[in-house]
C-alpha cells in the first residue's frame, strides 16, 4: 500500500504530496533494499516525490546547473531499486533554467587537473583509476543502473527538459521513454569532445530515433540540437513555451493514466522487444502478453 | 496457371476479375489445403479477387465498419496460404467508410458482458478462456498468421486505408508492406485503453517505423493518428482525397510492378532481414540472392 | 608516421596534398598488402589524395558519369585495406556532374547483350557465370569489401554527392557515414528494375533510416528519390548548392576532426552496435570503451 503525506515541494511541482521514503509503509520492488532518505538524496542533489501513481525525481542543485557526478547516479539507481509498485509513471524534471549540464567536472579531476574538488574524498571518474579495468568496469555498470531503471516497464518515464541537457544529461533524457520539451531546451552530447565516449546507455535510443549517421555527426561534432530539431527529429514528443512545461507534463501523465496499468505495462514491454527481434519470436511475446491480459480480464 | 473469370465486383474495386477460388485450376501456395469458398469468405465479411498479377482481398461488412473476428482471421490466412503464385500485389481494402473499427465487440463477450454476441457458438477471445494458456496461445498464432502473411517475400502487400483503421484494423494496416491512405485517414491503437495488448504483429512495423516513444504514446494514450500525422511519421506512404484512393492505389501497384518480379521477391527479403541483422550477416544474404538472380538472368 | 607530399590536385579538391601511394612511406592498415598504385588507380576510374587527417577517394572518370565495374571495386577495397592510419575522415567524391551512374553496363554484357565491353579481358558478371555458385559468391564478397571498409570505425566516411547516385552509385553514397548533397542530388536503386537485387551493403544504411516500407517502394520501383526528400527522408545530413559542395564538406570535415580521434572512433563503434543490440549487451560495450577511454585520458 502506497501512503503519501502532504509535505511541502515546489509549487511548479507536478505532484503535490511527498513519499516518506524509507518510512517502511512503502511496497518496493526490491524489499531488501533501503531507499534513500530525503537528507541521502538531497546530498547528492536529488528529491524525490510521489502523487497516486506519479513519482517525480527532481534534479535540485540549479546553482551547479544540476550537473551530475557518481554519487548521484548511485543515490538515483538505489531510487530505482526501490521504486513504490503503484507508480506508474516517473518524471524527470529539474530546476533551474537548465536540466542537466551533464557530468561535474570534478569528477574529472586529475584528468581536467583545472577544476578543484569539492569533496576530495568524492567518488569519481578519476578515483576509479586506481583500481582495475574490472572494478572501473563495475562502476560504471553501477552508474548505469540510474538510466537502465527508467526502461522499467512497470512505469512510464517522461523526461521534462528547460535548458541545456548536456552529455550526461542529454543521456538521462534520452533514457526516459518520453521527452517533453520546453522551447528553449538544447541537447548537447559533449562526450566526444572531452576525450570520453557517452556511456551512460543514451546512445541506442539516440541512433534508433535519429538514425545512424545524424546520430554519428551529433556525437561527434557535440553540436547542438535545439528544441526545434529535436522535434523534427522525433527526440522530443512534444515541445511547449517554457512556462507550460510542467503543465504539458501532467496533461501527458494523466492521458497515459487512462490506459489500463497492466496493458501499459505488457505493452513497454512488447515495444521494447519489438525494435530488434526477429518477427517470429515477436509475435511469441505478444501471444504470450495476450494470455495473461485475457486471463486477468476474464 | 492462373485463370481469371470475369465476375461482378464493386466497380470501386481495383481488379475487375474475380478468381474461381477453389477451383482446383488455381496453383497454390499450399496444395493440399483448400481455398476458403467465396460463401465462407462472406460469411466472415471478407471477398477476394484477382486480376492477373494483382490480388484484392475487401472487407466488405461496412454496415459493422468491418469489425474483425476470429474466424474472419482464420479465413484471411487460409486466403494467404492458398495465394495463386502468380500474384505479385495484394491489396487489402474495405467497403464503407471505414477500413476496420477493429475487434468485433461480442468477440470479447463475457469480458466485456455488456454486447450481446450475434453467434453465440461463435469462436471468441472469451471462449479461449475455458482452455490452458498453451490453447490459447496456439489460438492467438493462428489469428496472427492473418497477419503475417502479407509479410511473404512473394508479393507486396499493400493496405488502402480510408476513415477508421483501429486496433486490429490499425495492425492489419502495419502488417501490410504499404499504407496507401485517404485525407480522412484515422489510425488508433485501442487496445491498452481495453486491457489488451497489441498482439496481432503490428507492434514491430510500428515502433520501426516511428520510433519507440512515439509508438508507447500512441499505444499507451490510445490516442487517434491522422491522415496528415501518419504521413510525417512515415507511417503512411501516400495521402490522396479518399475519392482518389482507388486511382493511388492502381497507380502504385502498376509501378511496384515494372521491376522484375523474382528481383522484388528477393529485395524485399533483403530488405526485412536489414533491418536487423547484423551487416555481416547481411552482406551474405545480400550475394546468395545475387547469385540466384544472375544464374536466372544468364 | 604519414608522410604527404605536395602534388597537384584538382583546384576544387578538399585535399591539397597527395599521398604517395604505395611508396612504403605510408603506415598502413594491413602492412603485407600493397597500396594501389596512382597508376592501377587511374585506370579503374579513381584517385586517393590524402592532407593530414583527411583522406578523399574520388571518382573520375566523368565521361562514363563514373560508373564502376568489378576491377574498381578491388582496387577501392585494397584501398581500405591500406588507409594509412592517421586518416580520421575519408570523403568518396565524384568529378563531374553526376556521382556516378551506377554498374557500368559493360559489367552485365552477355547479360545485356546490346553494349559491347570496352575490355573484353576484363572482369564482369557476366564472367562470373562460368564459375560455381560458391566462386560467384566469393567475388561478390570481394566487391562488398569497397562497400564495407567505410564502416571501419578508424574514421568517419562522409559521401559527397552531385548529379545521380544510382544503383552502386546509391549504395556507395550509403555505405559513407554521412551524406552531403547537392541540391541537384538524385538517387534511385535501378536493380530490381534490371533483374538484380542491391547486393552491395546499401540496404541496411536504407531501411534502417527511411524504414522498411519507404525502402521497399524505391527500390522495387526504382524510382528517383531527390536532394530534397533526401534530406526529409534523413538520408542526406546536409543539403547545399552545387558550388558549394567541396566548402561544405570541407565544414564538416573540420567540425568532425574537431573531437578526440580516439573517442570519436570508440564512438561511431558503439553507434554502430546501438543499432541492433540488446541493450543489456550495449551497456557492456560502452562501459568497456570507456574503461579505455579513461586508461588513455588518465
Amino acid at each position: 500500500m502506497v501512503v503519501c503525506l502532504r509535505s511541502g515541494v515546489p509549487s511548479d511541482s507536478l505532484s503535490s504530496r511527498k513519499n516518506p521514503r524509507g518510512s517502511g509503509m512503502t511496497r518496493v520492488h526490491d524489499q531488501s533494499i533501503a531507499s534513500p532518505t530525503e537528507t541521502e538524496l538531497h546530498s547528492v542533489g536529488l528529491r524525490f516525490t510521489q502523487s497516486g501513481a506519479i513519482a517525480e525525481i527532481t534534479l535540485c542543485k540549479p546553482e551547479r546547473r544540476n550537473t551530475q557526478q557518481p554519487a548521484m547516479w548511485r543515490a538515483m539507481a538505489a531510487l530505482g531499486r526501490t521504486m513504490p509498485t503503484g507508480v506508474q509513471i516517473v518524471v524527470i524534471r529539474a530546476e533551474g533554467r537548465s536540466f542537466s549540464a551533464g557530468l561535474d567536472r570534478s569528477s574529472l579531476n586529475g584528468l581536467d587537473r583545472s577544476t578543484p574538488s569539492d569533496d576530495p574524498g568524492a567518488e569519481t571518474l578519476t578515483s576509479l583509476l586506481a583500481g582495475t579495468d574490472l572494478t572501473i568496469e563495475r562502476a560504471i555498470r553501477d552508474y548505469q543502473d540510474a538510466f537502465m531503471f527508467l526502461r522499467d516497464p512497470s512505469f512510464i518515464s517522461i523526461a521534462a527538459v528547460q535548458g541545456h541537457a548536456v552529455g550526461a544529461g542529454f543521456q538521462l533524457a534520452l533514457a526516459c521513454d518520453l521527452r517533453i520539451v520546453a522551447d528553449d531546451a538544447v541537447f548537447c552530447m559533449k562526450e566526444a569532445a572531452l576525450g570520453l565516449v557517452p556511456d551512460l546507455t543514451g546512445l541506442a535510443p539516440l541512433v534508433r530515433q535519429v538514425g545512424y549517421g545524424r546520430a554519428l555527426e551529433i556525437c561527434v561534432r557535440a553540436r547542438n540540437v535545439n528544441a526545434r530539431e529535436a522535434v523534427a527529429l522525433g527526440l522530443a514528443h512534444s515541445m511547449v513555451p517554457a512556462d507550460d512545461l510542467n503543465d504539458e507534463v501532467r496533461a501527458w501523465a494523466e492521458s497515459l493514466l487512462l490506459a489500463n496499468p497492466d496493458a501499459a505495462r505488457e505493452t513497454k514491454k512488447l515495444l521494447q522487444s519489438a525494435e530488434i527481434s526477429e518477427l517470429g519470436h515477436q509475435r511469441e511475446l505478444e501471444a504470450a502478453a495476450q494470455v495473461r491480459r485475457l486471463r486477468a480480464l476474464g
